[in-house]
Order: structure tokens, then sequence, then C-alpha cells
């Protein structure tokens, strides 16, 4: 169906009509000028918002619509478990390209509506508007935690230990896989004469965790679930966005110190050492600078090691040092490299 | 300068770096996973949220960027006083293309913060990231208000009195000008063979009010003031940025009422009515559909009628009425129309 045969107010009643607030704390939901939200007693409000640009952040060629609204969400809960918090609320902003029918929207939203339940937030407002190119998402979310919880990038301290949970490149791994095959069906596509019903066959099979960790992150409620039960409360935590030397470098930046961590202690999927190889990459080099695994880091006292061993999924890779040793990683060989940090750069298109 | 030259990081600790929070309730504000917002004793917390796309809603043929900045902010904050809260803070993302140069950040920046300053709000986060295409702006505005001061779209009882601030369509006449003179430049243009240094001196004399509505509107902080001075609390309160019809509908829907408009009352500026004429345009259809006036419309009770008569740069334009009365427009001359719905729809180029 044609978005402009429903309008902007009936597009936006389809979308938000079957929305529930399940959240105490939700007092007014979609449908006034603003959502109201009560304060949780004893807690302080967390706020976090992340932008999705079609063509940046999501090619719509690989990326199923439903496993790009689940994304948009999650993304935004993972930064707020790495300052400890509980999710509460989002607000989901869209501007939609005219190629897009409102079945499209309809799955973008599936996907919102999903990660929002399985973690608790109630979708309370947003905007939603047109778009004269690409597909634009922004959320916000919003969450509450006690004000001691909270963990911020500024709490490390020498001799802490570095930990990582999970593992680390898969996410960048499953890209490189999906712009393969998007070249190989585009290649195909034009030597078919530009038909759209050309019959393509990606070459996944064995493949599925990497494209999942692309496709589909989730935010680690379960290791910030851990951490309090095994009683380690971190100095410092953030989430693995953008690579683990750029958030590293964060934590070292905003806490004043150095680091140390050693390459053969990143922790790697065997899927991802295997697609590394095939693609001729270094995988410590797409581990420390792949990016979007979403992956939390965090640092705990010395004095906790034993506690943080035994946690499940995570690992030890390092210390907290003085800001005067540097911010060093030790390869498998002993040689020593100086960290280095790579946000975005501007597309070239 | 390039925005490469600074990347990522440089750049958004050059727009933050001299934000300092000036409200109490903020904890942290830009440069962690997340902000932190202390609760406002005896207050709940308002949100709401609007992106801005370039060509949609704006064109930076005509649009200093400062002013657009200002304007991002203003809007959100309108969505704010329009439920009787107080603006605290707000987040900013920004998806920027290729094209922008670092001083374009930084305008854009000053503008924003020119308003943020103006109405009280810390700008304590958000994202910056890179666009295939236009600029867009997602900014979230977050406030607070005693619960029982909210004033929602929902309340609106029959008799009661529908008042509007300012003055209508203002915004709209201001679109046309511009729209009128980037045509005769780009013609120019064209005509003088692609010279981007031709002179170009458009024809703005006299229309100063009309631009300055369209391209930096005010939120009606003080409005929201004088109804609090004069005792009187709104029934119900929206802002106007689609036009008064859709807003108007907005609150016949949800207060589950109807109501009756007069044409000879609606609020018009001199200029606006000019202006109309000049362009052959229908005046009222222009304070009815033309939208991004920005300016509060709201009912009161009957018995606040002589207070409500009293109050500086209201006007009464009608009042509500039975569902069954349906949604009415009274002409100069006595005809009634059934008002119309408009938001947006999907662009044509």
């Amino acid at each position: 169906m044609e978005i402009a045969k429903l309008g902007e107010f009936g597009l936006i009643r389809r979308l938000t009509e079957s929305i529930v607030p399940a959240q105490a704390s939700t007092l007014k939901g979609v449908g006034d000028d603003c959502a109201v939200i009560a304060p949780t007693e004893g807690e302080v409000t967390l706020v976090t918002t992340d932008m999705l640009m079609e063509g940046v952040h999501f090619d719509l060629i690989y990326t199923p619509l439903k496993h790009l609204g689940y994304k948009a969400v999650a993304v935004n809960l993972s930064d707020l478990y790495a300052m400890n918090a509980t999710p509460r609320q989002v607000t989901v902003s869209l501007a939609i390209g005219k190629r897009f029918q409102v079945e499209d929207i309809d799955a973008l939203y599936e996907g919102m509506k999903l990660a929002c339940e399985k973690y608790g937030a109630d979708i309370v407002g947003g905007d939603t508007t047109a778009s004269m190119t690409g597909l634009a998402i922004s959320i916000t979310a919003i969450g509450t935690a006690r004000k001691e919880d909270i963990v911020c990038r500024n709490g490390a301290k020498e001799t802490d230990l570095i930990c990582v949970s999970g593992n680390l490149g898969a996410a960048y791994m499953g890209l490189q896989l999906l712009e393969r095959e998007k070249t190989v069906y585009l290649q195909q596509a034009r030597e078919s004469g530009g038909n759209a019903d050309m019959p393509f066959e990606p070459d996944f099979a064995g493949r599925e965790y990497l494209l999942e960790r692309q496709l589909k992150p989730e935010p680690r409620r379960d290791i910030v679930g851990r951490l309090k039960e095994a009683g380690i409360r971190p100095t410092s935590m953030i989430d693995i966005s953008d690579g683990l030397s750029s958030e590293l470098l964060h934590i070292c930046h905003e806490s004043g110190c150095g680091c140390r961590i050693y390459e053969e202690r990143i922790p790697l999927d065997y899927q991802t050492a295997v697609a590394a190889e095939e693609f001729n990459m270094n995988v410590t080099t797409c581990a420390l600078n792949g990016g979007e695994d979403y992956e939390l880091l965090f640092t705990v006292p010395l004095s906790d090691k034993e506690k943080a061993e035994a946690l499940e999924d995570v690992k030890i890779i390092g210390y907290i040092s003085k800001a005067s040793q540097g911010k060093v990683l030790v390869t498998r060989d002993g040689a020593e490299f100086e960290l280095k940090a790579q946000g975005w750069v501007m597309p070239s298109a």
C-alpha cells in the first residue's frame, strides 16, 4: 500500500495503535505533544540517542527492515546497559523516502517493538516524516538507575583489570560477507540485463552467526546482571560500537590513565577467524577497529580478579596503567603497538 | 575547514567543549554513553522529539544554518510549552553530508545553543554522523511539570472557548516569499551561465516579519506564563505546527467533541494579508493549513471568558461543541464548512 493513501496521521495511527505501554512509569505514551514519564522512586534518568542513516549505517539491499528496526532500538539500549541503567522508554523518529510502502514501515516497526518488548521499554512517541532521499532512523532511549549504581567512562584506575564480554570482530566480518554477496548479486544482475527476478542464492552457509552479529545485535543485559550477581561493580564501562580501540581510548582519556592489552587475550569466535583468513584480513585489526559488536568493555578492581575470571562469557584482556605508560597493545610475539582511535569517516561516494 | 580533518571525535569535541550545563538537574551532560538527569522535586518528565530533513523541512539555499539550528530547538520546546512544561535538556543528533564544512556545523550549533540559552535548556548529548545525502537534524527535548499542571489534547469540553496566540499564516507566507526569490535567483543564475558569484538582491523589503516567522519561530513561553498569571488553566492545548485545522481536529478527536470557529476571528498580521493578496492566495486557507507558526491553540472554560479576553496577544476564535455538531468553520458571509486535516504529503520530486 502506498503511504500517500494513508497520509501522515493515518500512518502514525496504524503504526502506534497496537502499542500498549507496559512500564508503570509511562503516564502518557504516543498521542500528545509530549510523552509523560513518572520518576522511578530513588532513581535518576539516563538518556541516549543514536541516528541510523541509509547508505551509511545500513544497506537495504541486504538488511531486512524488521532486523533494522530491532537493531536501531538495540544499539540505543546498549548505551543504557553500558551505564548500568534499566531501559524504560524509547522515542522513534523516522524519515521515509518515496520508495517505501506501508508494509515496509510495518516491518521496521515490528522489529522495534520486538526489541522493546524483549528489553522492557515502551515506545512513547516520535516523529514520522518524509525524506527526499533515503531512510533515516533516530531513536532516543530513556532509562533509570540508582545514582550510586551508574558506571561512567571516567572511573578506571591503575591496576584495574580490563574486561570484554562475548567476542569481537564478528559483526564486521558479517558486514564483509554481506558486501561480497551484494557485489556478486549486482554483477549477476548486470549480466542478466537488469532482471530483478533473477534467482540468486547468496553463499552464507555456516556463517549465520556472523550475519546475525551484524544484522541483529543484542545489548548485553545479561552481562550487567551477572556483574551484579557476582557483586562486581565495574569502575568504568562503555559499549563497543566503534571497535575495541576507540572505546578503550575513550575510557583512558576520560579516566586519565593508560592501558595494556594482550592480543592473544582478545576474544574471537572461530567463524570470525575463518572469515578473516578467507578475506585476507588481520583478525586482530577486525576486532580492534571493526565495531558494531555491541559488547561491553569494562574495568574492575584487581581485588575482583577471581570473581571476574569466573564470569561466564567475559574475558580479561589486560590492565589499566599510568597515563605516562601509554595505550599499548602487546602482540602474540611480544611486540608493542600504540592503540589508535578510528571514528567514522565521511563516505567517499 | 573540512570535517574529515577533525574526524568524528574531533568534531564532537569542538562542538561540545563550550557547553556548560546550567540546569541543576543535569548531573552529567555530553561525554558518556548517556546523559544523567536528576528528577525535579514533585515533577514528572515530559519528552518530545522532532526531525528536520533537508529538502523537506528546510532549503539551505535560503535558510541560514544558525537560524536552522535555532528553529530545530525552538520547535521542540514549543511542544513542551504546549503541555505547560518547563524545558530542561535537549539531545541533538546530526547527519551531515559531504558538502558541509566545520564552520557550517559551528553555525548550526550556535543557533541551537542560542535557543537553549534563551529558554533555559542544556544540550546534554546526541549523535553526530555522516549522511550520504542531505542534512538531517533530530532533536529530543526533555522538560518537567507538576503532574497536575500538565495540559493534554483530550480535556476540551462543550462550551469551552477556543483561543489562539499571536497570528497565523505568516510563516507560510514567509515560505512563499523565500521560494519566489529562490526561483528568481536560480533563473538569473542560469542566464548568467552558472556564475555562483552573481550579484543577487532578493526583494524582501518590508517583509522581514514574514521571513522571521518562517526562519526563526519562537516558542510561546510568554503565553504559558500569562495564562498562569491570569489564573487560567487551559482544558486542552497544542502547538500549531501543521496549521490551525489539523491541530483543532486533533483536540476534537482526542477530546471527543466538535468545534465551531469563525473566519473573521482568526488572527492575521497585516503583512500576511498583503502577501496573500499578492500571491493570489486565500489568506484564511493560509492560516488554516499553512503551518509552522508555532503559536498555541488552547481551550478555556467559558467561565474564564473575561480573563481570556484580557490576555495580551490571545484571541478567542470560537467554541467547543458536541461531537455530533461537527467541526465547523463559519466564514465571513455566514457559510459553514467542515474543517479538513492536512498532514505532510510525500514530496513529489
